[in-house]
């Protein structure tokens, strides 16, 4: 809560309206905080330094996709206001994309909505669906982003870990981070409303199996929960692993609300397109809130996201993007490797979990007052950054703050960037061995 | 709120998420009625009708803005996330724009908040400010957006009239409408956090004089209320008429959010870029609540705007949109004068409240079920967009419920079309001659 007192100065008499309370919401779920992101931004760390830190690519999304945008740009209506269920040429194009990967017929007017980003549309989703006091379970870590949109709507979050791998596994992946059903179950209370499910995981990189999804599934039919299926990195699974879909579960299209994006999908994080396909039961009351959040969705980049999804499949777009991005992981891997640092081999996403508990860095560094006041992980992704010139992010920040020690043990270093940069990576990195305890 | 029992019906085997309620919240503020845009859409009304009814331009922004849009696009950075405040071109460009005329050296860092349209800016600073029972008071007929953003956020809505201009003016202007200042102070309870004021106003046109404001700010300073000042028809002020800011009154920076669209601005309300310029006990908690929701807004038309801004003035480009306004809206009010009905000149924004209480369908017109469930206005828009082929908006949407009859006197026509299409409505509207009283 680094930044509260900043916020409410001592009342003056030429700045009155600190007379006027900001709303109890703010004061729950780190949402005053200075944040992780703010914290590693380029602007706080050495111009030179390289940033495998906030997940967003260096290269820009292919020309043929932004050619969409540019026509957009020279026709009147989508310069113009959207339908707040999305753009049919964008609902059309999810509708062909999606159809077959969930054996139904999906209905552009009733299962598609077309949101400001995923993030807004999960905001939406608890909009709709919240009361005060209702219980939504994450596993942790978790996307940062999901705390303070649940209190924002009034919901309590609920941890449920993701539980590290064994110190006996010498080279873990992503799959050796496992979930204890039975602590899930116990998780559930009468006030439990949501399970948000998080396939491929940020930042573990997990897949998740059929067979946990399955046991996932029984607790969510059980007790009848509403499924937030997180799926914005479903493009990029890797080592041959098959991403399944929750909603796809006997049962389980009813309850589930499957988020997906543009700006993962197609190297454009800045664009803020994303989408939920679900029935209308959960689509109806979103799209009543996403309209009174946002209204609609920009329009040029909703017809470049559609041409994107409509040419993906003659293009081999998704096959070679896949290619390329386990090409990244693999410079990265080989790097830390070499330095005999632990690390989770991903299964999915674009990020790597390094185990910085090994890094052994002079205790009266210089550290910010930012950094200080946060755990181990910090100084560590810090000093890595401004010694070593590599930009990670720590992962205590994906933990609530009674289990950030576990999050202490790792940096998450992500790979979404291109070879040469990554490359340049894995060479400054080779400088760690000598902090290395 | 017709379409309640069609969000929820019976709980079936086969569709078992039905028991999953969305939330009390969405049960207020008419969040689940059929709204009137959808019902007034073009997908609903006759191929041929010409479009007066949403507030969209039929031309698309200017080529050198959208220019920048482009080159954005073919450039790495401006394609992925921007920081949550806005990307930062923009916020100098707005800095420039603005400081001079609110008499201060704008800090680009805590004074300026780029947001995912106007609408998602006011809706982050209800989510900032109000506490459960938090009350709002704003004029009525209100921009209908108000009012379920007020209420998803916990607040209650509370109207205060503007009255509409006395029988006894033949030719009333915007300005006929006026506030009553002890109606005013009447609303105000321990309750009332916020005055909203939207000025040029939607739909009534009015430009609020510096003395109504200055009415309005001894009122927010007495009972220390926040004020969300709704400007984003700012650039669109006729006859000479002055738009004064409130935020530039004495004492009134401090506890004043300005709201501004590039949509409105630059002819691109498909672009969902707006901005807030308030001081930074205002900024930082909306901030915190608009990074949770969107976590930032798109980049590309972010660039674009920014170009805007960079060269209206040498482009002496707000001048002449202004006059061309000017332009279309004589088109319409000649040929409301031709037909002998009264309506409302307005001084700013682009809509004309028609007075449509003479108009004299015949009762048994095949309205919809939609149409036939609200005020006579909706009947008699209905009946001119499918008779004459000229869309507009039934005003009394603009009303809560208990003062819907006031606005059933009026139709709202939407000027920001090329005076070709204007020409060609005027032309069809005097076929209306034969339906008067």
């Amino acid at each position: 809560m680094a930044n509260q007192t900043d916020l409410q100065p001592a009342p003056s008499k030429s700045d009155r309206s600190n007379l006027i309370p900001f709303s109890s919401r703010l004061r729950d779920g780190r949402a005053l905080a200075l944040d992780v992101w703010t914290i590693f931004s380029a602007a706080n760390l050495p111009a030179d330094c390289i940033n495998l830190g906030q997940g967003y690519m260096n290269f820009a999304p292919p020309k043929w996709i932004t050619d969409a945008a540019e026509e957009a740009l020279n026709t009147v209506a989508p310069n113009h206001y959207s339908h707040p269920r999305g753009r049919i040429r964008l609902r059309e194009a999810l509708k062909v994309f999606y159809s077959p990967q969930l054996n139904r017929d999906l209905d552009v007017e009733s299962e598609i909505l077309v949101t400001s980003g995923a993030n807004e549309g999960q905001y939406s989703v608890f909009t709709a669906f919240l009361e005060n006091g209702d219980e939504v379970i994450m596993f942790e870590p978790f996307f940062d982003q999901y705390l303070p949109s649940v209190t924002f709507n009034g919901g309590r979050p609920v941890y449920v870990p993701l539980h590290p791998p064994k110190d006996t596994i010498t080279h873990p992946t992503s799959n050796d981070w496992t979930i204890d059903v039975e602590e899930l179950r116990r998780a559930v209370t009468p006030k439990t409303k949501m399970i948000i499910v998080n396939t491929p995981h940020n930042p573990v990189g997990k897949v998740f199996t059929k067979s946990e999804l399955e046991s996932i599934a029984a607790i969510a039919e059980e007790f009848n929960l509403l499924v937030m299926a997180d799926e914005v990195y479903d493009c990029l699974v890797f080592d041959g692993k098959e991403h399944v879909r929750i909603a796809n579960l006997p049962g389980m299209w009813d309850r589930t609300v499957t988020v997906g994006s543009a700006g993962k999908s197609f190297a454009a994080t800045g664009w803020r397109i994303g989408w939920l396909i679900a029935p209308k039961s959960i689509i109806q009351p979103t799209l009543a809130a996403s309209t009174r959040i946002v209204f609609c969705t920009n329009s040029p980049l909703q017809e470049a996201a559609a041409s994107g999804l409509e040419q993906a499949k003659e293009r081999n777009f998704f096959e070679t993007q896949n290619e390329e991005y386990a090409e990244r992981r693999a410079i990265l891997c080989d790097a830390f490797d070499k330095l005999g640092l632990k690390y989770t081999l991903p299964e999915g996403s674009y990020f790597i979990l390094l185990d910085i508990s090994g890094v052994d860095f002079p205790l009266d560094y210089p550290f910010p007052e930012s950094v200080l006041g946060r755990g181990r992980d910090f100084r560590a992704c810090w000093f890595i950054a401004n010694e070593i010139g590599v930009s990670s992010i720590p992962v205590s920040e994906f933990y609530c703050e009674e289990h950030a020690n576990i999050g202490e043990a790792y940096g998450r270093f992500a790979f979404c960037k291109d070879t040469d940069t990554l490359r340049a990576a894995a060479e400054r990195l080779t400088a760690l061995k000598k902090y290395l305890k």
